[in-house]
């Protein structure tokens, strides 16, 4: 059978980077796309970008869609607009891009078995209406973490709309993506924050060294500090929903610091050589 | 008048990736280049590849230098040869590529003004006879740490090499340099093998998780493990070289850290905001 989203409009609420580059692939796939956006100004320039085949700021815009798709920033997906809640047609297939699935997953319990909780994991460290570009899908996981009760056909019809746009589809618990996210994901962002903070302390005890660490960073600092550099409404955001396990994450990370700081302290040279030879030989791992 | 590298052979004495990528350059310049190297196949794989004029396992292949670059990894830096020292010519400018520069400048102290301590800050992944790239130096900082008694005349001899190379020249003392890599360059290494290493721990610690751990690490954790998958030898010998101020700097790392665990702890997301919003702010600084 055709899959869902050739069969029937596709709706998507929000037009930030997931958005708008979903809206951008699934009208190059030939798809119909009605957008809802909160703003006149950013409805504007979504029709300007071309992000959907109609944008509108009336959540009536939905009415004849088959799957929508929110696109929402974590905390309006935690609190849904009442407007929005009542203008999703009753018979479409459901699926959110949050980064923390848990808490998704109780706060949209109520909506039933259409509702498929999902993770496209694509990030730039671009955000809004200008951020969407085509393709950012491609060879990226795109995670569903479907309930026991969660409707196959539903889920199905999320699978088609993400291996279409090129991604990996991938299944599993709510609670193992978000423990796995806290690790690879939202540690990462404040492991890197924490070491531009440590180069702003020391510029702070000690002003004249200030420009030397800025004259002498490179490629390394750069790598190291990109995503703790990145969008700080989402890094507070994952770490708000996903508190326990980013406090988890932290422990470890914690505890790995401090193995690798007595070895300093201690001057075992040939075990802090081992342990970065587990390090190198750890790495290829995680990459795809 | 002419610059000392183009009157008189360069010397290099050891081909990794800097003394490769330096034979490369200067000889691209015009420059007649003669590197010693410890063993055979290295300087038959050398000569393969072009990396110097001559190349040689005798010291004595650095006779007519008017200008030697010790390119050799800290350890042997640090721990010289003595038929090597035996073998630099007596009036020879000659300088260093350590990554640390205060032992540097104490285990060569006795060769006197003619000893220019220098530090090009240029790196890849790669190390050994094939690493060496055309072009590694361009627009990369190249610091000296000249002591009070350097000859000044030296000094403009290594900085006219460095700039010749495209290489951003650059001077302060031996521990402002030693305390801003350890921050910048140091640093980042420890940050980023800790990140792997608590990955690792949580795989050991809950095996179920650690395929999706892999599966779902995207490039946000590519970049942020970067330096520390990188070469094992390389990040002992800084941090064994360089141990005071990278364990001031674990320091300063260590109370970011906390900062940021504490405001998750409570739950403070405002502040928490705050600070991310800070460390967006501060990181184009330290991108040239």
């Amino acid at each position: 059978m055709t899959a869902l989203w050739r069969r029937q409009p596709v709706g998507i609420v929000g037009l930030g980077l997931i958005g708008g580059s979903l809206g951008l692939d699934l009208q190059a796939l030939g798809a119909c796309v009605r957008a809802l956006v909160h703003r006149p100004e950013t409805a504007s320039r979504a029709r300007e970008r071309g992000l959907a085949t109609t944008v509108s700021t009336d959540p009536g815009v939905l009415g004849d869609c088959g799957l929508v798709v929110l696109a929402l920033p974590l905390d309006r997906l935690l609190a849904p607009d009442p407007a929005l809640l009542a203008a999703l047609p009753s018979q479409a297939v459901l699926t959110d891009v949050g980064s923390v699935k848990g808490p998704v997953q109780a706060a949209w319990r109520a909506l039933g078995p259409r509702f498929v909780p999902s993770h496209p994991m694509a990030g730039t460290a671009q955000a809004g209406v200008e951020a969407g570009q085509a393709d950012l899908f491609r060879d990226r996981p795109w995670v569903a973490t479907p309930a026991p009760d969660t409707d196959p056909q539903a889920l199905q019809a999320v699978r088609e709309l993400a291996e279409a746009l090129g991604a990996r589809w991938c299944c599993c618990p709510a609670s193992d993506h978000d423990r796995a996210v806290a690790m690879i994901s939202h540690l990462p962002v404040l492991v890197s924050a924490g070491l531009l903070l440590a180069c702003e302390s020391t510029s702070v005890e000690d002003p004249e060294l200030a420009p030397l660490l800025r004259r002498l960073a490179s490629s390394g600092f750069a790598d190291t500090s990109r995503v703790g550099g990145g969008n700080p409404e989402l890094g507070m955001l994952m770490a708000r929903g996903n508190r326990e396990a980013v406090l988890r994450a932290l422990g470890h990370y914690r505890q790995a610091i401090d193995t690798i700081e007595q070895l300093v302290q201690d001057q075992r040279w040939a075990e802090l050589h081992q342990l970065l030879s587990l390090c190198q030989a750890l790495r290829p791992d995680y990459l795809s």
